[in-house]
Parts: structure tokens; sequence; C-alpha cells
């Protein structure tokens, strides 16, 4: 590949980023470490991974709008269209479109070649240890979800089978679990090397804020004499 | 007080709340955390304290559209004028504005009552440890800025003199320095507790995404033969 493919392809993906989430700066880190992962296998088509790495997400803005699409599948018609009005060849916008349609942790469809593979376990990266804890704040700010749920009781809910959403749900959820699902074991030693500044943080998060409602809604009653 | 007057204190408060980094629930928080710290001091009036503490954000959905305006100014004024109206005496609703006027992080107003001074600490203590990181990352998401910046170079800037907002740089702006700026021992020993919670987020943080940078770039260029 040449730079102005580079480009190419880096200012279609620019074009379409929005949310901070799942911003830019999200979209090179899954590049790079797509890049790292890659130099643990064998006979990978580079043009393939970059060019998916860098148009992954290029579907967000949809899902964002309408929350009924997978941004895996609109990304990935996306990125074909786009590929072969440009003249690249039918075969590798198709190679790339497969990558791109299976990078979802939910959805059926799932990674067969190499490129797919390695750019699923670096998107999945992105969601382990301290930066998956910082998208996920990002984003549970964007759509104004609270951090915990408190029940009728006034205890705070630790997100174990929580209905209602909340960043500790989604941490119980996906969070936690994510580290089961690596398809290559360079992404799945890198994301155990991650996996306690996740589970550090979950915990320091409890440690804080638990103690807080129980002693305070104690002394509020034992202050006031009534019960709230 | 009764039962009703904490009731009529929390609708108005429930009634002003807006964005998620300073929803009710920060409101609980500091309100509890205000009634542990109190328990250590003396002379505390609790009918000041637990009303200040539940009107101190009332003012936030101002500053939230017009960002001249300070929160802490608009809501002491807002609480005065509700209290007055619903016929609490005037030197109440004159000491719970003291309180709401002087809780702010970033003003010139001077904290002097015992009740004031809890409730800055209290406050001040929701910005600490992994709780602080949480409420940090939620607003970044909501106003859109991004975790870090990037140099020309591609090297993320950890925050050190950062001039355009990000996550990491509040982080070394307020968040790392707020340990400092306790008035009661019980807040400061509090704080302090939390402290390693989030300067290991921020350090694990750094450990993850630094590298990627490094190497990625590294291995883009080997591989394509080019530099961006």
């Amino acid at each position: 590949m040449t730079k102005d493919v580079y480009q190419t392809w880096e200012n279609y993906m620019l074009s379409c980023m929005g949310d901070s989430a799942h911003d830019k700066e999200h979209v090179y880190r899954v590049l790079y470490s797509a890049l790292e992962i890659a130099g643990e296998e064998q006979d990978v088509d580079y043009d393939v991974l970059i060019c998916a790495c860098l148009l992954h997400d290029v579907g967000r803005g949809e899902q964002f709008e309408n929350p009924s699409l997978c941004h895996a599948q609109v990304g990935a018609e996306k990125a074909y269209r786009f590929l072969t009005e440009r003249g690249f060849n039918e075969d590798f916008a198709a190679r790339v479109r497969h990558c791109i349609l299976t990078h979802r942790y939910r959805n059926n469809n799932v990674p067969e070649s190499i490129e797919a593979k390695i750019l699923f376990d670096a998107d999945k990266l992105d969601a382990t240890g301290a930066i998956g804890i910082a998208r996920t704040l990002f984003y549970k700010g964007q759509v104004s979800e609270p951090l915990y749920n408190v029940d009728t009781q006034g205890r705070i809910q630790d997100g174990t089978g929580d209905e209602k959403p909340s960043f500790l749900q989604e941490y119980r959820l996906k969070l936690e679990n994510i580290y089961s699902y690596f398809y290559t074991d360079k992404g799945r030693m890198m994301a155990q090397a991650r996996r306690h500044a996740a589970s550090d943080y979950y915990e320091n998060l409890l440690a804080e804020v638990c103690p807080i409602y129980e002693k305070g809604r104690q002394a509020l009653e034992e202050r006031t004499g009534f019960h709230v």
C-alpha cells in the first residue's frame, strides 16, 4: 500500500467519526494493537488488516442515531461500497467487509480469516483494563445512564443481575467477562495483563461508595429521628 | 427538622437535577459523607448542614447552559430565595446560602462556618479516588472532550501542562491536587484513604495506552515503508 492509499482510508474514517467513546483515537489504538498481535501470526495480509482496522467503526454514527441498527453490519457495507467505488478490487473489498462484519462482540457473525480474528481481538482489547473502564464511563456519560442503581432499601446494587442500565451493570455484564473471548494468543495475553486494572477499579469504586450509603443513611436517621 | 421539611428540600433538589456527573446520587453521597465528617466536629447545626448538602448543586443547570455563570453563586441565591419563600427564617436561609456560595473548589469565596467547611470537604471527597475518576470521565463524555491529546509526533500527552482539555489534563490539573484542600481532619483522612485508587488508575491507563502508540506507529512504518 502507498501512503496515498492509507490516507484515503484514514480520511474516510475521520469523516465518519462522531462520539468520543468510539473516537478516532480508539481506531488508532485498534490499528496499533492489531499490528502488535499480527506480529505473532502467520500469513497476515497487512493491507486487508490495516484497511479493516481503520474502517471498522464507520457504521457507528448510524447505530448511534438508530440503536436498532448494528454498526458492524452497516459499517461492513459502507466500507465495501467505499472501496469498490474507489477502484479497489472486489476480492480485497470483500475481505475487508468480512473483518468489519464479524468484529462485534455481541453478534452471531464469527470471524474466520486471520485478519478478522486479529481485528476482533484488537477491538476487544480496547474494552479491557483501565482503557475499557474509561471508554465505558465516557459512553455512560454521553447517554446519561447512572454509575449505579440504588434499591428501595437505599443499598447500591453492584451490577450483578441488575435490570436497569448502569456502569456497574455494564462492568458485570460485559467488561468482566470479555477476557474469555480472544482468538489469538497474543491478544489474550495482552488482555490478561490489563485485567487487574479493571477489577481493581471496580472493587475500589464499590469500597468507596457502598459504606457511604450505609453509614450515611444510618446517621441521617439518628440525627433526624425519621427514616428516609 | 421533620420528615416533611426534609422532603421539601429533597424535592426541590430533585426538580433541579440534570446531568449525570452531578446527578442526585452525587448529592446523596455528599450528604452522607458530610454526616460522617460532622460526627467528628463540635457545634454543628444539622438542619443547616443537611439543607445545604441537599441544595448545594441546584445552580448546576444554569452553569451547564451558560458556562460563564458560577453554579455556587447561582445555587446560593436560588436556595436562599426558595427557603425564604417557603417560610424558613432569614438567618437560617443566610447560613445555608453561605455554605452553598463557598463550596466550590475554583472560586474565591472561602467557607467560614463549620457547616460550610464540612460541605466543602464532602463535595471535594466526591472528586477523590475511583469515584472522582468516574465522575470526571462521565463529564468528559457528556461534553465530548477526549481522554488524552496526541502531539504532532504521535505521542500521548500525559496531561502535564497540556493546553487542550482532556481527561488526563483534568486529572493533572485538579484530581491529583485536590487532596491538599480539606478543612476537616476527618475529610482529609477519608480522601487520603482513596488517593491510591485514583493514582493507580491514572498510572494503569498511561501504561496501557502509551506503549500501544509507540510500538504501533513503529510497526506501521516497518510494514508500509512510510511515515504517518
